[in-house]
């Protein structure tokens, strides 16, 4: 508990005071956040040792997701089930193009730069660039003010269906692995099933949701007591994300589909009777808990793995690769209004996805080898740290250059 | 993760639920939340199994920890330290008096019912009831809009010196039945340790607090971005708790001492461009967090000890003695306006820190057998779950009973 709560307080000021130094620099405070967990992180390269342990803490973690849970769920309640549906084939047509692109490309660099590592791992390393982070972008868009612009709807839709194809590849992949490994034939239908309780789950929390949120709220507000609209949201909120987890989908889906499916005239019977709206209520929640998850990131970085020759030719190319395989992404976005780049831009950030895939291939083996090198696995931490410090700016200019529709 | 998604998602509604029916039979919200607790960990009993691991689980515990550093912060921002030094010798008053007749009432339990467990751990019995528990009745306080009243001041400034004396006992008997099975000597230096480094910790954050909070607002009021209030607070609360743990003491001493320091005039500079008062931010965070705390409690007691014979009896003096006990702090409310009855009644919840007494009696040995016994740890936690569950409806009673000077 006490290195908890040092952390807490720690974390707090860091975030803060990176947060004022972002803002005047005009650039998001979520820049800001990330750039003061690195510093944070790395104290001990000039001798200040003891905050080692926080990056790490499961505690601090578990606290850090929560947050990030919230922050979907605030971007969520943002945008409604019809608006998601005007952008829906876009977004599935983007999250195609963005899947596809960087898959080939981390393949290729694979093939040139480890030729030793096997076509399993080049496309291991393919997988580990296709799944967009969606924290960062959802962040610098509501720093901004854009969480609702047909943009933010595409690129967070399609972060949606790219989060479900790249648990198809990590699935049928791994899979493919353990059969080559073990001699024994991959299930198929394994495949199949991951696809479905995906969809499954999309489709059927979308249309349960619609049916059952206003129920729900309904008999909530005739609940005595103070607090009851805030925890009866959350309550929606960590249920679809939980399910979400217990199907194997991240649960960062669920907590923005449980937003999408939440509209004002829900709550209506609460706000009627004075209290504040949701927003309102869920604001100081997720200014306590998001900047934990953006420090912690940044505090995860270690900077000397930046002064490994071998790794940084091997996480430059990944990085490329990242960058521009996500650009395919642009020629997804139909409709004439929609702002290409910025959608490309968007869907840079790879963040803690890269890592859970990353993660996996460490504990795979292939004849007796680990599928993931330990250098191959520096070089993906420094490509996830450089696409996710390079995207707040860019976005931020993107969407400066000109007036982006209905923002 | 997915566990403490689904937990929070259930002990939220549990505690809406528990909440809400307390309210309607006219009791304050925090017993509903105990008893949905209650329920909710004893569900094994009719046959719905799952949900044990939530009473245990380190992260949620770790989140309701929080929570209840909010709620202690909450509860001293109601009142300043001018207000407290008005009830403090009333308060250290009432704590020796509260401290010195449970102890001795739970000595002469022990001796009665277990004379074969020698006097160490009859003394051990009587220091597990000497600390309140100021969470329960804060919540109560607070529930009913009484936390800032004379009584409430003494009580919570009560339980705070309480706490320190019940750390010295602890630290003593400790050192004395450590010293006693290995041979050495007792270190008695250690004990004027304990209680120089309390008073010092408290005299001293509170005299730090009042120079320092109001230059750390005036400082972070100049920084960029949203939610630097909520935050500075969080931090100042934090960091308190943070030092008042890492000296020994319980954390939410540090959260109240921060809460009594800070006032309204320190964040005025943020009122003042339109933000909203700090109260108002904490309250959504209060109302997500805290009542993880009472439910989680709940969810510890174990229905079928109360089952067992040679438990119940002892359980039901131990109760005896920890509610009579705590009378005595009515003799010690000197100044003819304040309310005896509601002072001896708001001493009595042991909770939590009668629990870690109990657990560190379970841990130490003399003569090879521990100095709290497998049966007497479980009549100390009937004993806590009792004195829990009675206050808030004896409270109540006693606070609608006359109106309550001040509130």
């Amino acid at each position: 508990m006490p290195t908890i709560l040092g952390g807490l307080a720690i974390i707090l000021a860091a975030a803060k005071l990176g947060g004022d130094l972002a803002t005047r620099a005009r650039q998001p405070a979520v820049l800001g956040e990330l750039v003061a967990g690195v510093l944070l992180g790395n104290l001990g390269l000039i001798g200040i040792t003891g905050l080692q342990g926080l990056a790490t803490n499961p505690t601090l973690d578990a606290l850090a997701q929560v947050g990030v849970i919230i922050l979907l769920f605030e971007v969520g309640l943002e945008s409604t089930v019809r608006d998601m549906l005007k952008v829906g084939a876009t977004a599935v047509l983007v999250a195609t193009l963005g899947v596809i692109a960087p898959f080939a490309l981390g393949w290729w660099v694979g093939a040139l730069l480890l030729p030793g590592d096997g076509p399993y791992a080049h496309a291991f390393l393919g997988a580990t660039l296709t799944a967009t982070s969606v924290g960062i972008t959802a962040r610098v868009l509501r720093d901004l003010g854009k969480g609702a612009t047909p943009e933010a709807r595409v690129i967070l839709g399609a972060a949606v269906v790219d989060d479900v194809f790249g648990l198809v590849i990590l699935a049928v992949l791994s899979g493919l692995i353990t059969a080559a490994n073990g001699g024994t034939p991959m299930a198929y239908g394994s495949v199949g099933l991951i696809v479905a309780k995906a969809v499954v789950f999309l489709c059927g929390a979308i249309a349960v949701g619609l049916v059952a949120a206003p129920r729900l709220f309904g008999l909530a507000s005739r609940l005595q007591g103070r607090g009851v609209l805030l925890a009866t949201a959350l309550v929606i909120c960590f249920a679809l994300s939980w399910m979400a987890s217990l199907i194997g989908l991240a649960a960062i889906v669920g907590a923005y589909a449980a937003g999408l499916v939440l509209e004002d005239v829900h709550y209506r019977p609460f706000t009627e009777r004075g209290e504040r709206p949701l927003g309102e209520l869920l604001q100081p929640v997720g200014a306590f808990l998001v900047p934990l998850f953006f420090v912690l990131m940044g505090m995860r970085v270690d900077l000397t793995a930046f002064a490994r020759k071998e790794v940084l030719g091997l996480a430059a190319l990944l990085t490329v690769a990242a960058i521009l395989g996500k650009q395919a992404c642009a020629l997804g976005a139909i409709g004439g209004k929609l702002d290409r780049l910025t959608i490309g831009l968007g869907m840079i950030p790879r963040g803690e996805v890269g890592l859970i895939f990353a993660n996996i291939g460490l504990g795979l083996t292939l004849a007796g080898r680990p599928v993931i090198a330990g250098t191959t696995y520096s070089a993906i931490v420094i490509m996830v740290i450089v696409t996710t410090l390079v995207t707040p700016p860019a976005l931020r200019w993107s969407l400066e250059r000109r007036p982006v529709s209905g923002g």
